[in-house]
């Protein structure tokens, strides 16, 4: 049985390196003597036997040319990423690297040396003044939103301050404050964090128990960690990078307890930087993932601080201790801090894209032999492994299109609160909790699919997917864990439903549209409309059934939601899942007619996977009105638009624009030069540096492990 | 609303350092002034606010009584874990324990302080000797399976030899190679890897390129590494740990190649460990898990070793090169090489107890307010998270009892096979292969979420949980791809509905029990039997769609296959899931009759959880043929049943038997201590340690990289 050829016609448009690379020699052994990393103008060539040449050229596998004129962001619509947005961050991006030294593609990035926990902090650090300057000296707050690999910018020491800390004095702060504050921030004449997070409470911040107490006599504050469980732990920069920090604590005048407020305050000395006394500050040591940063713990032992320092653009509290709080305080911080969990949405599906470039790349390349197939073809051929790119991939412009939808409304709702229309934050909370919830999760178990399809090498600190999955994966739990996020939603949906009138986005829940449904079959599936019908039908019930479940409980609404809990949660996702199809339709009507036929593709792609696939949990949501001719349809339209998405597979991602240097990865480089680049950085690795330094091994291994257990086997083997 | 206290009734059974910990202080500034290490004898007591005692002492939460006696390994039927093995595991482990100085819960495990890649692979070969020497010492292979913390063995660099490198000089040595070559390896007097996988090829074996070419003249063979993508890459202990290896290369004879053959050879001096000449050795650098060994690099230049080192048990050359092979040679190793997969297997539901034995403790003493209720409940009492526990646990046993049964199968085809009968092989293969990608994914997906359900804390590296989730995740893809292997169940089931004869164990796809199956509701389902005629359905269907597609589909197998890649997959995912409810029936019968009522429940969860949860990916395949009452009775069903495996679930993962050494987490101690002890060992920590030698300064973040940021930013302010 022979290869069937037609079915890899991929595109990869190969970059650098691939031009001058004919001549020289492959063979292994030639730089085995002598160790030189070369220069990307000397690059070691492609071997002379056929599958060397094959296997490191992947313009000779991928011929084609892709369908549509992908190039850059210009992909992701003109409203958001406008060409000059693009200059700016290939510009800043360039800059960061030639001066991190990260530009030469050929040399092992420090980050895979020999790190320990406090080289890892202080590479942090080094990449921190680099960034954060150039978004300062550039008038630019791309390093706002994420490093230079693109986890988000708490994964970095100064990060917070531009994430957080200034935000935070812009929500809360009154005039007068936030002209003393802001500008030390925003010139980098003090650093922030933002201790919210103790041992024992993160979700649940009205359970916090830190203390702020009034002194009157002395017209301070007392903040003071009164138990172990109140201990600050979590907060980025905390340890022993950030000057000074927001607390927030439960305030306490004359005895009464008034909730929890906010509190600038100093924490190290600006001329020595140690921490200003009665202040314990330190590391957490390693986490999954943002090592380069330092998540600390903070001990407060009675440190005062003026009674100016509570945060008093919504609640002030005099000199005698009189307390007085705008009525409507709680929307409007919480209104103002939904914006962090914005952020961490559309930085999903850049780490989500980034981990899909390394892997999209690298599947282009790898062959792939089996036993029943003469030649060894590239792995991107295999079904199973384009199956999981391609609908990955639509994954993650679903939740670009979906955040910068819920973005949209954000900002509408701001400027509704700043009339004092309060009126849409209830909505805008729920969707911006079931997106992050959703987008977070998709993204993560997306990364660690997209590492395992490139198999051993995946597993590769070097490959960049590892800290891409550990990055992602922290998403899920920090800004509000998704569990207790899915339960907001759903609590809004019960609430809902239990109005008099429905609120305008649960409209969908009283349309009958199952007749309708029912009379679906080929073709029609592909047509958006249908989907949304598919999409409202299935939430509908959903959620009606949820309800049912609720009423027909006794005791307790708690407990009934409680036993409930998976049921609500599965329509929760339901209406998210709805929102993000609907998000998705009007990005793809909005963006040039050039490529709507590759999105509307994509658009598809993604939710005829999400409604039909055997392989996607809360499928079996679509059966109970979907037919199996119908679902069959749906798996086989599917089918037909993996194989006219494969040709623009590469330049799917690479319309990320990520550059090679941010995805330091030794699979996902343009070049597709994967095992040369494997053998130059392996071989520049410090362990095996020093090795060769001593004649090929690992001196303490050898003599204080190995030598000593081949004498006691040898003491064995004559007993 | 109040709390429901009657949800709350969880057994935990408080062990040491419980008793004498009320008298003391818990003010964490107590311990701020001067950081000294309690001993397990003198902790830090805990507090006398209310809120402090209960968060310590998890005693005063679990008042309740588990409803079984389930103490250590007992529950898994004596059959495997017999009371002598149990006392000999413990033994060992605490030996180890105290070498290795875990055995003290209140220090910092070592591997948690500052690490660079070499200190990890230093402390790998330190705890690779003492479990080896302790293996040997005391005549027990434990640690041929695992190493210290329960990843597979060849998590140590000198685990290869009693994992791999032993059973292969087993299979393939004839007697006198045998005789000359397994007294060394034995008796540790030789340290050995496995040298198969190479850059540019894994799971496709016959690909591989690395040469062994006979020379006539010198009688030796000349192994030789061709080209780039022949190097052999990831083997474990090969970078700078192993004597000797066993390395695969393709025999070629007077210019003919004979395909893929295992020969011995010495790649270092026993003298000073230097490789031997012509050959370059290295270590990969950092991975996801496994940093305690050195899966390493090597490449060969015309090296030459004895015409005998071809291990000769089933194929000879002559001294003039002629060939001779067992005709069953290639079903003879096959047979032996699926032994390391039934390992796998085994571990990978000891890794997942494992991160459940850690999420379930914190569970338990975890406090998680919400607004609606008054008190902070334990969070193990809100159903998303003693749903996930409990299920994750279910599938934990399910994994253990379905490779104890695989293994019985296993050891009897190895019996079959020595008599010359190699009827089963295909059968056997078939079944590892399914088994090994279930259980590796659900083990590493189950992981993920019990790290997920520990929030914050779960995100830390001394929780122990993201090495464990990494060690885990590892598994999917070594040994046999993940992909791959289902793509093999497949291929058998196909070839099976296509022969004139089912195979036995496919007799079912031929039963017809919809009519059977319409008619049960109610507590129907909580028949084991009931749950069989189910999944078979549900096979049967599956199976029968994946043929029928296959059949309809014009052109070749190989690009038919390719196409319905994901009917195939999931019909080989039904017929798996149906041989592990087979084998926990069967291990729930063969249980003494006090634990039956528990492993039946568990037996229940698990399925129902299978079939009818709506999160499980697949369990849409259940809805073609169950009605909509059916599924909602089942998930009825699971709530009833989670109500009364909750009581049970410290119990449940106390069966496993870790010692909290093992378990390396500041989470997971049996005493429930979690804060305490997560301060202790975050102070420990040398970053911290190093601080607060230098006044709390980390002194080279500060004067290399903060004060300059500070100090551009004094001079940015004036511009």
């Amino acid at each position: 049985m022979a290869r069937d050829k037609s079915t890899i016609r991929l595109t990869y448009v190969p970059r650098s390196h691939i031009q001058n690379k004919t001549a020289q020699s492959s063979d292994p052994q030639s730089t085995s003597a002598s160790v030189s990393t070369p220069t990307p103008t000397q690059p070691i060539g492609p071997g002379t036997k056929q599958h060397l040449t094959r296997a490191y050229s992947p313009r000779s596998y991928w011929a084609g040319k892709s369908s549509v004129p992908l190039t850059g962001l210009h992909i992701a619509n003109t409203t958001l990423f406008r060409k000059e947005a693009v200059t700016r961050q290939n510009n800043a991006f360039a800059r960061i690297e030639k001066a991190l030294g990260t530009d030469d593609l050929w040399k092992l990035p420090p980050r895979y040396g020999n790190m320990d926990r406090e080289d890892m902090l202080l590479e942090g650090l080094r990449a921190a003044r680099v960034t954060v300057n150039d978004g300062m000296d550039y008038g630019h707050k791309i390093f706002h939103q994420s490093n230079h690999e693109w986890a988000l910018s708490n994964a970095n020491p100064f990060g917070l301050t531009g994430l957080l800390f200034i935000p935070m004095l812009k929500l809360q702060c009154n005039p007068e404050q936030l002209a003393y504050w802001l500008p030390l921030a925003e010139s980098g004449k003090i650093i922030g964090s933002y201790a919210q997070t103790e041992l024992g409470h993160g979700s649940f911040v009205a359970g916090l128990q830190t203390t702020a107490t009034l002194d009157k006599v002395t017209d301070e504050f007392v903040i003071h960690t009164p138990n172990l469980s109140a201990v600050k732990y979590w907060p980025g920069a905390l340890g022993f990078a950030s000057t000074h920090t927001i607390v927030i604590a439960q305030m306490i005048i004359d005895g009464k307890e008034y909730g929890t407020h906010s509190f600038v305050m100093q924490i190290r000395s600006l001329e020595d930087f140690k921490p200003l006394p009665d202040i314990e500050l330190g590391d957490m040591g390693l986490k999954m993932s943002y090592n380069g940063t330092d998540n600390g713990y903070a001990i407060f032992h009675h440190v005062r601080i003026p009674r100016t320092n509570l945060l008093s653009r919504y609640n002030t509290v005099s000199k005698d201790g009189a307390y007085l709080a705008d009525p409507l305080r709680e929307k409007l911080l919480y209104g103002g801090m939904v914006g962090a969990r914005s952020t961490i949405i559309r930085n999903s599906a850049f780490q989500l894209a980034q981990a899909l470039t390394i892997s999209t790349r690298y599947s282009a390349v790898r062959l792939q032999g089996q036993r029943s197939i003469p030649d060894e073809p590239a792995i991107m051929s295999y079904k199973l492994q384009h199956y999981r790119l391609l609908t990955l991939i639509s994954k993650a412009y679903a939740i670009l299109f979906a955040s910068m939808a819920a973005n949209v409304t954000y900002q509408k709702l701001l400027e509704a609160q700043a009339r004092g229309d309060h009126a849409s934050l209830p909505y805008v909370h729920m969707i911006m909790a079931g997106l992050k919830a959703w987008c977070t999760q998709t993204a993560a178990d997306g990364a660690e699919d997209a590492r395992k399809l490139c198999g051993g090498q995946g597993y590769l600190t070097m490959s960049g997917l590892p800290e891409i999955v550990a990055s992602s994966t922290g998403c899920c739990t920090f800004e509000g864990e998704n569990t207790v996020l899915w339960k907001q939603v759903s609590r809004y949906l019960m609430k809902g439903i239990a109005a008099p009138a429905l609120p305008p986005d649960m409209a969908y829940i009283c349309s009958s549209t199952a007749t309708l449904l029912a009379s679906y079959a080929g073709d029609a599936f592909l047509k958006p409309s249908v989907l949304v019908q598919v999409f409202e039908h299935r939430a509908a019930i959903l959620v009606n059934e949820a309800y049912e479940l609720l009423c027909a409980e006794e005791g307790s609404a708690v407990r009934a939601e409680n036993t409930h809990a998976v049921a609500l949660h599965v329509a929760a996702r339901a209406h998210i899942e709805l929102y993000i199809l609907r998000a998705f339709i009007a990005r793809v009507s909005a963006s040039p007619a050039a490529l709507q036929p590759v999105l509307t593709n994509l658009l598809l792609l993604s939710h005829l996977h999400t409604a039909s696939s055997p392989l996607v949990p809360t499928s079996s949501s679509f059966t109970s009105f979907l037919t199996s001719t119908q679902l069959s349809t749906m798996r086989s339209l599917t089918n037909t638009l993996l194989e006219q998405l494969l040709p623009d597979a590469i330049a799917l991602t690479d319309a990320w624009n990520f550059s090679d240097a941010s995805l330091s990865s030794v699979l996902g480089c343009r070049d597709g030069d994967v095992y040369r680049r494997i053998m130059m950085w392996t071989r520049d690795l410090p362990i095996n540096v020093h090795a060769r330094e001593n004649g090929g091994v690992l001196r303490e291994g050898w003599e204080d492990y190995i030598k000593k257990f081949l004498g006691e086997g040898v003491v064995r083997s004559k007993l």
